[in-house]
């Protein structure tokens, strides 16, 4: 069974990926930034570091939005693409599979139009089969659930279960204990609570976990 | 067949909610908040409203959160509603429900933790069988869906199509059309786009439908 720990700021991954959303502000996905091992950054998201001391290992996306100034200083990195049926999100997790990479952490990926944050939390689901890849925020940390897994927490961590495509699910070691059941409506499975230091979900259908920071 | 018409800074509504979410910035859900007929603050959000002149015409909620200079000062508007089974925004709307207002209109339910913001998106699925109730944002407007529906629009307005619970989908007058099409994942219905001044769907599915702003 598939086992999730809760993000720290020692954290590392095989790469780290700054979507266009909000840049973060909570400690863990700020620290999460600064130390990565190779940092992808959505072609959108380059200014936001701009401000900042911190360089990207690659820049992806289709790159008609990049002033003339970063498409010559950033010119080695930048990988363009301009596939239509795809988002700068997707682009970015695609180079790194490409790479080989199996375990991607993205940050910056909502707060801003929240079509693009539904969307973007969504696609976790699809990039789950390719490789383990959580969105980290500055509340906490979305996993996609698609098979019994086990999850990090700690007692009175506030946990909720989006349901995306339905499917029956079990929680063991939440304080609403959840048996068998369909959610019809995302609400039916927010804020739910950890126990302890550790909770499991059986599901067939297809979630997104969100826990919170501590 | 149900019709929504884009909101305007001249917009009404029988009351406007204001969440606990971020404070609005767009001109619009601005506007909205400031010539609004009947305001409902949930608690948490009313310490947002200090630094403006508005002032709430109710504040719902359980009230805890609130200082003692806040509960004096709105005491004869605090309506306490310490029911631990429904969150602050459906206690503020179940309030209007009661005052028997059918036109509601919700602000600042986005922005902050992403379990809230979705949560609270998918429980306009809930309130849409008391009355009309849709969230206005700093970038649009969602609606919820459970039936055939019109809805303005303007050439090239994006709009995303999210589905809660499963259904067949058709669009009319829609860019990328969709025809009798049940989507699994929240992105396959993302950035569609209108192509005149309105555009419908049909459906027996539960959706929420987002229109950005112009």
């Amino acid at each position: 069974m598939k086992y999730f720990e809760m993000p720290t700021a020692l954290s590392e991954a095989d790469a780290v990926i700054l979507a266009n959303g909000d840049f973060p502000k909570h400690e863990v996905p700020l620290s999460i930034l600064r130390n990565s091992n190779y940092l992808v950054c959505c072609d959108g998201a380059i200014n936001k570091l701009k401000h900042t001391n911190i360089e990207p290992q690659a820049i992806v996306g289709d790159c008609d939005s990049l002033g003339v100034e970063s498409k010559e200083r950033y010119a080695k990195i930048l990988f363009r693409n301009p596939d239509q049926e795809t988002n700068d999100l997707t682009k970015a997790v695609n180079y790194c599979l490409e790479k080989g990479m199996s375990n991607l952490i993205i940050l910056g990926a909502t707060g801003q139009r929240e079509d693009h944050t539904l969307g973007n939390i969504s696609l976790l689901l699809e990039y789950m089969n390719e490789a383990t890849v959580q969105m980290i925020t500055d509340f906490g940390i979305f996993t996609p659930v698609d098979s019994d897994s086990r999850f990090e927490s700690f007692a009175g961590q506030q946990v909720s279960i989006f349901t995306v495509a339905e499917g029956e699910i079990t929680t063991h070691n939440l304080k609403y204990p959840v048996h068998k059941r369909t959610f019809t409506n995302w609400w039916q499975g927010t804020l739910n609570e950890a126990e302890s230091d550790e909770f499991s979900i059986e599901t067939n259908g297809k979630l997104v976990l969100f826990r919170i920071f501590k």
